[in-house]
Protein backbone atom coordinates (compact mmCIF):
# COMPACT_ATOMS: atom_id res chain seq x y z
CA UNK A 1 0.00 0.00 0.00
CA UNK A 2 1.44 3.62 -0.73
CA UNK A 3 1.78 5.59 1.87
CA UNK A 4 -0.49 8.32 2.05
CA UNK A 5 0.24 10.92 4.23
CA UNK A 6 -3.04 12.53 5.14
CA UNK A 7 -4.60 9.32 7.37
CA UNK A 8 -3.80 8.63 10.45
CA UNK A 9 -1.49 5.37 11.79
CA UNK A 10 -4.90 3.63 13.23
CA UNK A 11 -6.29 4.36 9.97
CA UNK A 12 -3.45 3.22 7.83
CA UNK A 13 -3.60 0.24 10.02
CA UNK A 14 -7.09 -0.75 9.67
CA UNK A 15 -7.01 -0.07 5.72
CA UNK A 16 -4.55 -2.92 5.47
CA UNK A 17 -6.37 -5.01 8.22
CA UNK A 18 -9.20 -4.69 5.60
CA UNK A 19 -6.59 -5.79 2.74
CA UNK A 20 -5.77 -8.56 5.06
CA UNK A 21 -8.82 -9.84 5.57
CA UNK A 22 -9.93 -9.54 2.41
CA UNK A 23 -7.27 -12.06 1.05
CA UNK A 24 -7.87 -14.49 3.66
CA UNK A 25 -11.06 -14.52 2.77
CA UNK A 26 -9.91 -15.04 -0.92
CA UNK A 27 -8.15 -18.27 0.45
CA UNK A 28 -10.67 -19.66 2.81
CA UNK A 29 -8.77 -18.68 5.52
CA UNK A 30 -10.81 -17.58 8.81
CA UNK A 31 -8.39 -15.96 11.14
CA UNK A 32 -8.54 -15.93 14.98
CA UNK A 33 -6.57 -12.62 16.99
CA UNK A 34 -5.57 -14.56 20.41
CA UNK A 35 -5.00 -11.51 23.03
CA UNK A 36 -4.47 -12.13 26.59
CA UNK A 37 -1.64 -11.09 29.38
CA UNK A 38 1.90 -12.45 29.58
CA UNK A 39 1.51 -15.96 30.75
CA UNK A 40 -1.94 -16.58 30.25
CA UNK A 41 -0.97 -19.92 28.33
CA UNK A 42 -1.97 -18.44 24.91
CA UNK A 43 1.19 -20.26 23.36
CA UNK A 44 0.22 -23.41 25.38
CA UNK A 45 -3.38 -23.55 23.78
CA UNK A 46 -2.12 -23.08 20.92
CA UNK A 47 0.45 -26.35 21.34
CA UNK A 48 -2.43 -28.08 22.03
CA UNK A 49 -4.31 -27.27 19.07
CA UNK A 50 -1.13 -28.06 17.16
CA UNK A 51 -1.58 -31.89 18.10
CA UNK A 52 -5.41 -32.14 18.44
CA UNK A 53 -7.40 -29.63 16.22
CA UNK A 54 -7.59 -31.76 13.16
CA UNK A 55 -7.95 -28.88 10.15
CA UNK A 56 -5.36 -26.96 8.29
CA UNK A 57 -4.13 -24.16 10.30
CA UNK A 58 -0.96 -21.83 9.99
CA UNK A 59 0.07 -19.75 13.13
CA UNK A 60 1.67 -16.45 13.94
CA UNK A 61 2.91 -15.17 16.79
CA UNK A 62 4.22 -12.02 18.20
CA UNK A 63 6.57 -11.67 20.73
CA UNK A 64 8.59 -8.31 21.84
CA UNK A 65 11.54 -10.41 21.93
CA UNK A 66 12.72 -13.75 20.97
CA UNK A 67 10.51 -16.66 19.23
CA UNK A 68 10.70 -18.93 21.76
CA UNK A 69 6.83 -19.53 21.09
CA UNK A 70 6.58 -20.28 17.82
CA UNK A 71 9.84 -22.63 18.14
CA UNK A 72 7.15 -24.20 20.38
CA UNK A 73 4.89 -24.35 17.99
CA UNK A 74 7.53 -25.46 15.59
CA UNK A 75 8.94 -28.64 17.75
CA UNK A 76 5.24 -30.00 17.24
CA UNK A 77 5.22 -30.95 13.91
CA UNK A 78 3.37 -27.67 12.74
CA UNK A 79 5.25 -25.92 9.97
CA UNK A 80 3.14 -23.33 9.29
CA UNK A 81 4.24 -20.87 12.19
CA UNK A 82 6.08 -17.78 11.85
CA UNK A 83 7.38 -15.81 14.30
CA UNK A 84 6.95 -11.60 14.60
CA UNK A 85 9.54 -10.45 17.34
CA UNK A 86 8.08 -6.22 17.51
CA UNK A 87 11.61 -5.20 18.96
CA UNK A 88 9.56 -3.03 22.02
CA UNK A 89 6.34 -2.81 20.48
CA UNK A 90 3.29 -3.62 22.67
CA UNK A 91 0.85 -4.94 20.12
CA UNK A 92 1.28 -6.39 16.32
CA UNK A 93 0.41 -4.21 13.67
CA UNK A 94 -1.65 -5.14 10.34
CA UNK A 95 1.02 -4.36 8.55
CA UNK A 96 3.33 -7.04 10.48
CA UNK A 97 0.61 -9.22 9.45
CA UNK A 98 0.37 -8.38 6.04
CA UNK A 99 3.89 -9.17 5.75
CA UNK A 100 3.29 -12.50 7.28
CA UNK A 101 0.16 -13.64 4.86
CA UNK A 102 2.61 -12.53 1.57
CA UNK A 103 5.59 -14.81 2.92
CA UNK A 104 2.66 -17.84 3.77
CA UNK A 105 1.89 -20.26 2.02
CA UNK A 106 -1.90 -20.20 1.74
CA UNK A 107 -3.01 -22.99 -0.21
CA UNK A 108 -4.45 -25.87 2.30
CA UNK A 109 -4.96 -23.79 4.71
CA UNK A 110 -8.09 -23.38 6.21
CA UNK A 111 -7.41 -21.44 9.99
CA UNK A 112 -4.85 -18.87 11.03
CA UNK A 113 -4.25 -18.42 14.69
CA UNK A 114 -2.60 -15.26 15.44
CA UNK A 115 -0.67 -15.22 19.15
CA UNK A 116 -0.37 -11.28 19.66
CA UNK A 117 2.21 -9.73 22.13
CA UNK A 118 1.12 -10.78 25.86
CA UNK A 119 -0.53 -7.61 26.88
CA UNK A 120 -4.13 -6.96 27.87
CA UNK A 121 -4.28 -3.19 27.20
CA UNK A 122 -2.97 -2.35 23.76
CA UNK A 123 -3.42 -5.36 21.43
CA UNK A 124 -7.25 -4.81 22.19
CA UNK A 125 -8.19 -2.02 19.52
CA UNK A 126 -5.87 -2.99 16.44
CA UNK A 127 -7.53 -4.65 14.26
CA UNK A 128 -5.43 -7.04 12.23
CA UNK A 129 -7.87 -8.42 9.63
CA UNK A 130 -9.06 -10.77 11.71
CA UNK A 131 -12.67 -13.41 11.79
CA UNK A 132 -12.55 -13.23 15.63
CA UNK A 133 -10.82 -11.43 18.33
CA UNK A 134 -10.54 -14.48 21.61
CA UNK A 135 -9.80 -13.05 25.20
CA UNK A 136 -7.44 -15.56 26.92
CA UNK A 137 -7.75 -14.93 30.78
CA UNK A 138 -6.11 -17.25 33.61
CA UNK A 139 -7.80 -18.35 36.71
CA UNK A 140 -4.04 -17.37 38.76
CA UNK A 141 -4.12 -13.66 37.51
CA UNK A 142 -7.06 -13.43 39.40
CA UNK A 143 -10.60 -12.74 39.08
CA UNK A 144 -10.56 -8.52 38.02
CA UNK A 145 -9.39 -8.66 35.10
CA UNK A 146 -12.45 -8.72 33.32
CA UNK A 147 -13.35 -4.84 34.96
CA UNK A 148 -10.90 -3.67 34.93
CA UNK A 149 -9.19 -4.22 30.98
CA UNK A 150 -12.81 -3.61 29.70
CA UNK A 151 -11.57 -2.78 26.01
CA UNK A 152 -10.90 -6.29 25.53
CA UNK A 153 -13.78 -7.64 26.66
CA UNK A 154 -15.99 -5.46 24.52
CA UNK A 155 -14.61 -6.99 21.47
CA UNK A 156 -14.03 -10.49 22.36
CA UNK A 157 -16.11 -13.12 20.77
CA UNK A 158 -15.36 -15.47 22.72
CA UNK A 159 -13.07 -16.00 26.17
CA UNK A 160 -10.98 -18.65 27.43
CA UNK A 161 -10.93 -18.73 30.98
CA UNK A 162 -7.77 -21.02 30.61
CA UNK A 163 -5.70 -22.77 34.03
CA UNK A 164 -8.69 -23.86 35.38
CA UNK A 165 -6.66 -27.03 36.51
CA UNK A 166 -5.80 -24.41 39.18
CA UNK A 167 -9.42 -23.16 40.74
CA UNK A 168 -8.64 -25.27 43.63
CA UNK A 169 -5.68 -23.63 45.00
CA UNK A 170 -7.12 -20.07 44.55
CA UNK A 171 -9.80 -18.01 45.63
CA UNK A 172 -11.33 -17.25 42.06
CA UNK A 173 -14.93 -16.78 41.71
CA UNK A 174 -15.22 -17.83 38.68
CA UNK A 175 -19.23 -16.89 37.72
CA UNK A 176 -18.16 -13.25 39.17
CA UNK A 177 -15.93 -13.57 35.88
CA UNK A 178 -19.04 -15.18 33.66
CA UNK A 179 -21.20 -11.90 34.13
CA UNK A 180 -18.54 -9.72 33.94
CA UNK A 181 -17.98 -10.41 30.59
CA UNK A 182 -21.43 -10.67 29.73
CA UNK A 183 -21.74 -7.08 30.93
CA UNK A 184 -18.95 -6.29 28.50
CA UNK A 185 -20.92 -8.20 25.76
CA UNK A 186 -24.07 -10.67 26.29
CA UNK A 187 -23.42 -12.70 23.69
CA UNK A 188 -19.87 -13.64 24.77
CA UNK A 189 -18.93 -17.10 24.27
CA UNK A 190 -17.24 -18.83 27.48
CA UNK A 191 -15.03 -21.96 27.64
CA UNK A 192 -13.31 -23.07 31.00
CA UNK A 193 -9.78 -24.83 29.77
CA UNK A 194 -7.14 -27.06 31.00
CA UNK A 195 -4.28 -27.50 28.86
CA UNK A 196 -2.93 -30.05 31.34
CA UNK A 197 -6.26 -31.82 31.46
CA UNK A 198 -7.34 -30.93 27.92
CA UNK A 199 -10.80 -29.91 29.32
CA UNK A 200 -12.86 -27.63 27.43
CA UNK A 201 -10.20 -27.48 24.09
CA UNK A 202 -12.52 -29.87 21.85
CA UNK A 203 -15.79 -27.28 22.91
CA UNK A 204 -13.39 -24.74 21.80
CA UNK A 205 -12.36 -26.62 18.52
CA UNK A 206 -15.78 -27.22 17.70
CA UNK A 207 -17.00 -23.16 18.06
CA UNK A 208 -14.08 -22.73 15.50
CA UNK A 209 -15.39 -24.81 13.19
CA UNK A 210 -18.79 -23.65 13.33
CA UNK A 211 -17.86 -20.23 13.24
CA UNK A 212 -15.82 -20.87 9.94
CA UNK A 213 -18.81 -22.50 8.30
CA UNK A 214 -20.44 -18.90 8.33
CA UNK A 215 -17.75 -16.32 7.41
CA UNK B 1 4.91 23.35 33.26
CA UNK B 2 3.88 25.04 30.29
CA UNK B 3 3.47 23.52 26.97
CA UNK B 4 6.52 23.59 24.56
CA UNK B 5 5.52 22.33 20.86
CA UNK B 6 9.35 22.07 20.37
CA UNK B 7 9.74 18.92 22.38
CA UNK B 8 8.77 15.36 21.84
CA UNK B 9 5.61 13.69 24.35
CA UNK B 10 8.59 11.51 25.56
CA UNK B 11 11.10 14.52 26.23
CA UNK B 12 7.68 16.04 27.75
CA UNK B 13 6.97 13.43 30.27
CA UNK B 14 10.89 13.31 31.72
CA UNK B 15 10.65 17.06 32.35
CA UNK B 16 7.93 16.56 34.58
CA UNK B 17 9.61 13.04 35.79
CA UNK B 18 12.49 15.38 36.77
CA UNK B 19 10.37 17.75 38.61
CA UNK B 20 8.67 15.10 40.18
CA UNK B 21 11.89 13.72 41.27
CA UNK B 22 13.34 17.07 42.54
CA UNK B 23 10.12 17.47 44.72
CA UNK B 24 9.55 14.03 46.38
CA UNK B 25 13.56 14.15 47.49
CA UNK B 26 12.57 17.66 48.79
CA UNK B 27 10.12 16.26 51.03
CA UNK B 28 12.48 13.07 51.91
CA UNK B 29 9.88 10.78 49.98
CA UNK B 30 11.78 7.79 48.55
CA UNK B 31 9.91 6.73 45.27
CA UNK B 32 9.39 3.36 44.02
CA UNK B 33 7.83 2.37 40.37
CA UNK B 34 6.08 -0.98 40.70
CA UNK B 35 5.45 -2.51 37.45
CA UNK B 36 4.45 -6.71 36.32
CA UNK B 37 1.91 -8.17 34.05
CA UNK B 38 -1.99 -8.46 35.29
CA UNK B 39 -2.69 -10.31 38.11
CA UNK B 40 0.98 -10.61 39.11
CA UNK B 41 0.35 -9.61 42.70
CA UNK B 42 1.38 -6.22 42.28
CA UNK B 43 -1.71 -4.96 44.75
CA UNK B 44 -1.25 -8.15 46.77
CA UNK B 45 2.30 -6.88 47.35
CA UNK B 46 0.89 -3.47 48.61
CA UNK B 47 -1.94 -4.75 50.87
CA UNK B 48 0.44 -6.78 52.90
CA UNK B 49 3.06 -4.02 52.77
CA UNK B 50 -0.01 -1.46 54.37
CA UNK B 51 -0.55 -4.20 57.13
CA UNK B 52 3.05 -4.77 57.69
CA UNK B 53 5.40 -2.06 56.29
CA UNK B 54 6.30 0.07 59.83
CA UNK B 55 7.06 3.39 57.97
CA UNK B 56 5.16 6.23 56.79
CA UNK B 57 4.20 6.08 53.13
CA UNK B 58 1.63 6.46 50.56
CA UNK B 59 0.07 4.49 47.75
CA UNK B 60 -0.74 5.57 44.02
CA UNK B 61 -2.51 2.86 42.20
CA UNK B 62 -2.60 3.08 38.29
CA UNK B 63 -5.53 1.08 36.43
CA UNK B 64 -7.04 1.05 32.93
CA UNK B 65 -10.55 1.35 34.37
CA UNK B 66 -12.09 1.23 38.24
CA UNK B 67 -10.10 1.82 41.40
CA UNK B 68 -10.89 -1.45 43.02
CA UNK B 69 -6.86 -1.74 43.50
CA UNK B 70 -6.83 1.43 45.54
CA UNK B 71 -10.16 0.59 47.42
CA UNK B 72 -8.14 -2.72 48.72
CA UNK B 73 -5.24 -0.27 49.79
CA UNK B 74 -7.96 1.99 51.49
CA UNK B 75 -9.59 -0.96 53.64
CA UNK B 76 -6.14 -1.79 55.07
CA UNK B 77 -6.93 1.24 56.75
CA UNK B 78 -3.95 2.82 54.85
CA UNK B 79 -5.09 6.93 53.90
CA UNK B 80 -2.71 7.84 51.83
CA UNK B 81 -3.97 6.23 48.72
CA UNK B 82 -4.39 7.97 45.65
CA UNK B 83 -6.23 6.05 42.36
CA UNK B 84 -5.44 6.79 38.77
CA UNK B 85 -8.13 5.53 36.15
CA UNK B 86 -6.07 6.11 33.45
CA UNK B 87 -9.11 5.53 30.91
CA UNK B 88 -7.74 3.49 28.45
CA UNK B 89 -4.09 4.39 28.55
CA UNK B 90 -1.59 1.28 29.01
CA UNK B 91 0.80 3.22 31.34
CA UNK B 92 1.37 5.87 34.00
CA UNK B 93 2.59 9.04 32.79
CA UNK B 94 4.90 11.73 34.77
CA UNK B 95 2.08 14.33 34.38
CA UNK B 96 -0.59 11.72 36.54
CA UNK B 97 1.56 11.38 38.91
CA UNK B 98 2.74 15.60 39.15
CA UNK B 99 -0.96 15.62 39.43
CA UNK B 100 -1.13 13.18 42.26
CA UNK B 101 1.94 14.79 44.34
CA UNK B 102 0.01 17.93 44.02
CA UNK B 103 -2.53 16.60 45.95
CA UNK B 104 -0.96 14.43 48.18
CA UNK B 105 -0.33 15.39 51.96
CA UNK B 106 3.57 15.48 51.58
CA UNK B 107 4.17 15.95 55.08
CA UNK B 108 5.30 12.85 57.12
CA UNK B 109 5.57 10.25 54.31
CA UNK B 110 9.01 8.84 54.11
CA UNK B 111 8.01 5.95 50.94
CA UNK B 112 5.71 6.83 47.37
CA UNK B 113 4.89 3.65 46.03
CA UNK B 114 3.35 3.81 42.64
CA UNK B 115 1.32 0.52 41.17
CA UNK B 116 1.83 1.01 37.68
CA UNK B 117 -0.88 -0.43 35.25
CA UNK B 118 -0.54 -4.31 34.60
CA UNK B 119 1.43 -4.23 31.58
CA UNK B 120 5.11 -6.04 30.88
CA UNK B 121 5.70 -3.47 27.94
CA UNK B 122 4.64 -0.12 28.15
CA UNK B 123 5.35 1.28 31.61
CA UNK B 124 8.79 -0.23 31.09
CA UNK B 125 10.33 3.32 29.71
CA UNK B 126 8.47 5.89 30.80
CA UNK B 127 9.91 7.63 33.95
CA UNK B 128 7.50 8.98 36.64
CA UNK B 129 10.31 10.73 38.92
CA UNK B 130 10.69 7.11 40.70
CA UNK B 131 14.57 6.03 42.64
CA UNK B 132 13.54 2.56 41.76
CA UNK B 133 11.94 0.40 39.15
CA UNK B 134 10.33 -2.47 40.70
CA UNK B 135 9.74 -5.42 38.53
CA UNK B 136 7.18 -8.25 39.61
CA UNK B 137 7.06 -11.50 37.99
CA UNK B 138 4.81 -14.13 39.47
CA UNK B 139 5.46 -18.22 39.04
CA UNK B 140 2.04 -18.75 37.22
CA UNK B 141 3.01 -16.73 34.31
CA UNK B 142 6.00 -19.29 33.79
CA UNK B 143 9.78 -18.94 33.70
CA UNK B 144 10.48 -17.17 30.75
CA UNK B 145 8.91 -13.77 31.29
CA UNK B 146 12.64 -12.09 31.22
CA UNK B 147 14.14 -13.34 28.31
CA UNK B 148 10.77 -12.29 26.33
CA UNK B 149 10.13 -8.76 27.63
CA UNK B 150 13.89 -7.37 28.35
CA UNK B 151 13.02 -3.41 28.50
CA UNK B 152 11.94 -3.82 31.97
CA UNK B 153 14.92 -6.43 33.28
CA UNK B 154 17.61 -3.75 32.12
CA UNK B 155 15.67 -1.33 33.78
CA UNK B 156 14.63 -2.74 37.34
CA UNK B 157 16.81 -2.32 39.96
CA UNK B 158 14.95 -5.32 41.88
CA UNK B 159 12.77 -7.71 40.83
CA UNK B 160 10.29 -9.33 42.94
CA UNK B 161 9.09 -13.39 42.21
CA UNK B 162 6.03 -13.82 43.49
CA UNK B 163 3.67 -16.27 44.37
CA UNK B 164 6.45 -18.72 45.19
CA UNK B 165 3.80 -20.64 47.11
CA UNK B 166 2.22 -22.53 44.00
CA UNK B 167 6.43 -23.32 42.57
CA UNK B 168 5.09 -26.85 43.75
CA UNK B 169 1.99 -27.09 41.43
CA UNK B 170 3.88 -25.77 38.67
CA UNK B 171 6.94 -26.96 36.28
CA UNK B 172 9.27 -23.31 37.08
CA UNK B 173 12.13 -23.35 36.52
CA UNK B 174 13.29 -20.20 38.94
CA UNK B 175 17.14 -20.78 38.48
CA UNK B 176 16.46 -20.17 34.73
CA UNK B 177 14.27 -16.85 36.04
CA UNK B 178 17.11 -15.11 38.02
CA UNK B 179 20.15 -16.53 35.57
CA UNK B 180 17.96 -14.07 33.06
CA UNK B 181 17.23 -11.68 35.04
CA UNK B 182 21.33 -11.13 35.74
CA UNK B 183 22.19 -11.24 32.30
CA UNK B 184 20.59 -7.93 32.16
CA UNK B 185 21.34 -6.39 35.26
CA UNK B 186 24.41 -7.79 36.88
CA UNK B 187 23.71 -6.11 39.82
CA UNK B 188 19.71 -6.85 40.56
CA UNK B 189 18.57 -7.63 43.65
CA UNK B 190 16.00 -10.43 43.75
CA UNK B 191 13.44 -11.06 45.59
CA UNK B 192 11.41 -14.89 46.58
CA UNK B 193 7.86 -13.82 48.00
CA UNK B 194 4.10 -14.96 48.65
CA UNK B 195 1.89 -12.96 50.34
CA UNK B 196 -0.18 -15.79 51.15
CA UNK B 197 3.25 -17.10 53.35
CA UNK B 198 4.87 -13.84 53.91
CA UNK B 199 8.11 -15.19 52.49
CA UNK B 200 10.68 -12.58 51.53
CA UNK B 201 8.93 -9.71 52.27
CA UNK B 202 11.08 -8.67 55.45
CA UNK B 203 13.59 -8.58 53.35
CA UNK B 204 12.26 -6.68 50.65
CA UNK B 205 11.28 -3.87 53.40
CA UNK B 206 14.96 -4.28 54.49
CA UNK B 207 15.94 -3.27 51.20
CA UNK B 208 13.79 -0.01 50.51
CA UNK B 209 15.06 0.92 54.50
CA UNK B 210 18.20 0.54 52.64
CA UNK B 211 17.96 2.32 49.75
CA UNK B 212 16.44 4.83 51.14
CA UNK B 213 19.64 5.63 53.24
CA UNK B 214 21.29 6.96 49.69
CA UNK B 215 18.57 8.82 47.82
Amino acid sequence: MKKNLNISARERNDLIAAENRKQLYEHGIFTVNIIGSPGCGKTSILEYTASHFDEKFAVIIGDVKTALDSDRIIRTGQKNAYAIETGGGCHLSAGMIGEKIEEMDKKDIDYLFIENVGNLVCPSTFDLGENLKIAVLSVPEGDEKVRKYPALFIRAAAVIINKIDLLEYMDYDIQRVKEDCRAHNPKVKIFETSVKTGKGLDDFFDYLKEQRKYF
